[in-house]
């Protein structure tokens, strides 16, 4: 008797599920096991047929087809860890490798029925932060998306004017809620979902994860932070511009310099076998160097106060880390260079593009200019 | 010592985080407590602010506030298990209710560390099931946004031109993809954001989860399944019109108004306390009556394959469901109704509307025509 991996969980949101099935997407949970190199899904009778059209797994098995090999001791359909049971017996497995995310309802019932379980790896299947050369065209593919639609945002702004302070577009205040519109509604057009998309501007940009609301101001930075995932593929982009509407006050041109050097010696530091903890260290260090302190300041933190970067591909954030932990970056990798200054009185800025680590050292997968000021 | 409720996970996938904070989106895993009524999040330094603006629980922790507290055991910056471990030790708490997909690695980390951590409730928030005045609002808003976009769907088709059976819009070929970008660009527009959008047109429709692909023909029924959901409140709406261009054929017609039979029937029989699966056994009888067979052929099963309904709110599909399983549903449910009959030859029809469970019947939420033929 031998070992499996074991997934239960639908594939919209598990990317280890979604690769290992060669991108199949299924909205409800179903069971994907793994014997050596051999793949099965198991699933319901309306996902069969598109499955065994779409999954790139060795067997798809349905419910229905399994129902008499499920155990007496239940009655009825059968619970998930039935049919993990029905499978695991035609395959004659007893030992179960799961991910660490994996229910702790169906362990526990798997191992009543004295599975032996244990937690695989994290991430379940590290080959995927080496992305295959069709992965790489995928997220570069999200990456023009991306780029086209930030540029329809900026584009909204060069044609928006200013009037007392505050930013007006076609004769209406320009709001943070409808720039963000622009972007996302350019990214469905193209066939890419966009949630979240980030358009602070102001005090508002100085909290990182703040989407931005309300009327957008002139002379100050805004954030336009964006990752839309490919309806297709799965895989994601994430670009972040941050411009100025109007002539930027010198603090702030000094502010977006700084992350501006920081972004660059960081992303030069990119190559195989790096420690991915130097390449933060690299955009701390500019920062640190051109005054700009991170601290706590009345219970909050201000500066650079987040890790550098972050794979990306099915997941948005995903293995490997570029943060102040070691990790080393190896040929393959899709990584974010993102570094950013936050303080309440002066707003946020971040840039951030796509980084696809080589032997000799990177390539810059996004290619949109980085002006700030639009005038 | 005594107990608490915990999870760990962000908020854009586990729905019971985001209602028990009250709708607060947080992208990364995060750690929820609840002692008795008063409820506690632990997250990063970064989400920390926005956490104490939005989040409805009673206190907000960061990670950095808590470090003190960890214990010896580990260096470094602590793991999640460790977050946890310290903020039950300020609570006083040593048992732990998990939901059902816990994950199995936190709770082996947490078990160790003489934690007894039980399974709750599937699901972990029952209360979810039965919609405040708020979230049925929220609903009906996602639904009147839904329609707005397969009303423009269907004038998309209204519009069109039939030359040699294929459907042309503007002088181009009317694909899936096309119409189904007019839907989900109509959505964003509106602030929801829609995935896997269903536009599937004859033979393809027979397979109810098929996304759909490639031009559309005229006398055929063209599926549109539509369930977005709201980027501000998380909510969806789910709703699903069968439609024709030109002429349908009368076999066709006929199938369309058993399903129509179906749908009329099967709402008709939603009030409190009704047993879900008389409802959904209801639908089952008038499509058998009027000679629509469910059977397997050929391996494949045809006719009504799926069950009649489900839960609707900040999942796509949650509690109750409405199927062949006895299952009682109570006022204040929003369940979706949405027989369907396929078969390949044919092609698939499916109705479906959202439905608010009352005491003494049912409002239909959706109120969209259902007329078949677009001439």
């Amino acid at each position: 008797m031998s070992q499996a991996r074991l997934i239960i969980d639908e594939s919209e949101t598990n990317a280890d599920l979604l690769w290992a099935t060669g991108g199949f997407f299924v909205p409800d949970p179903c069971i994907f096991l793994q014997k050596g190199k051999r793949k099965y899904l198991v699933l319901s009778d309306l996902e069969y047929s598109r499955a065994q059209k779409e999954a790139a797994v060795n067997e798809v098995w349905s419910y229905s087809e399994l129902q008499p090999l499920l155990k007496k001791r239940r009655t009825g359909r059968g619970s998930m860890a039935d049919y993990v049971d029905a499978a695991c017996r035609k395959l004659k497995v007893t030992r179960l490798e799961v991910p660490a995310n994996f229910s702790l309802h169906y362990a526990e019932a798997l191992k009543k029925m004295r599975y032996k379980i244990s937690v695989g790896p994290e991430p379940f299947y590290p080959e995927r932060a080496i992305k295959r050369a069709d992965e790489v065209k995928a997220i570069q593919k999200a990456i023009r998306a991306t780029e086209r639609a930030i540029s329809e945002g900026m584009e909204t702004l060069r044609k928006s004017q200013i009037k007392a302070g505050r930013i007006y577009f076609r004769g209406k205040a320009l709001t943070s809620e409808r720039l963000r519109q622009v972007i996302n509604v350019n990214l469905m057009e193209q066939g890419y979902v966009a949630k979240h998309t980030i358009v602070a501007g102001g005090k508002q940009a100085s909290d990182p994860h703040c989407e931005g609301s309300g009327p957008l101001r002139a002379h100050q930075a805004i954030v336009m932070d964006v990752f839309p995932r490919s309806e297709t593929t799965g895989y994601h982009a994430d670009i972040t511009r941050t411009v100025c509407k109007g002539k930027a006050p010198e603090r702030l041109k000094e502010m977006y310099q700084a992350v501006h050097a920081a972004h660059q010696t960081a992303m030069k530091k990119i190559k195989h076998n790096v420690d991915a903890a130097k390449v933060h260290g690299a955009a701390v260090e500019v920062l640190e160097q051109r005054g700009w302190k991170t601290e706590r300041k009345n219970g909050l933190l201000q500066g650079f106060i987040h890790s550098t970067g972050h794979g990306l591909g099915l997941d948005i954030h995903e293995y490997p880390r570029v943060s102040a932990l070691k990790n080393k970056l190896v040929t393959g990798n899709v990584v974010t260079v993102e570094p950013g200054l936050y303080y309440p009185k002066l707003g946020g800025i971040r840039i951030e593009d796509d980084v696809l680590v080589t032997k000799t050292g990177y390539t810059c997968l996004s290619r949109l200019h980085r002006r700030f000021e639009i005038l």
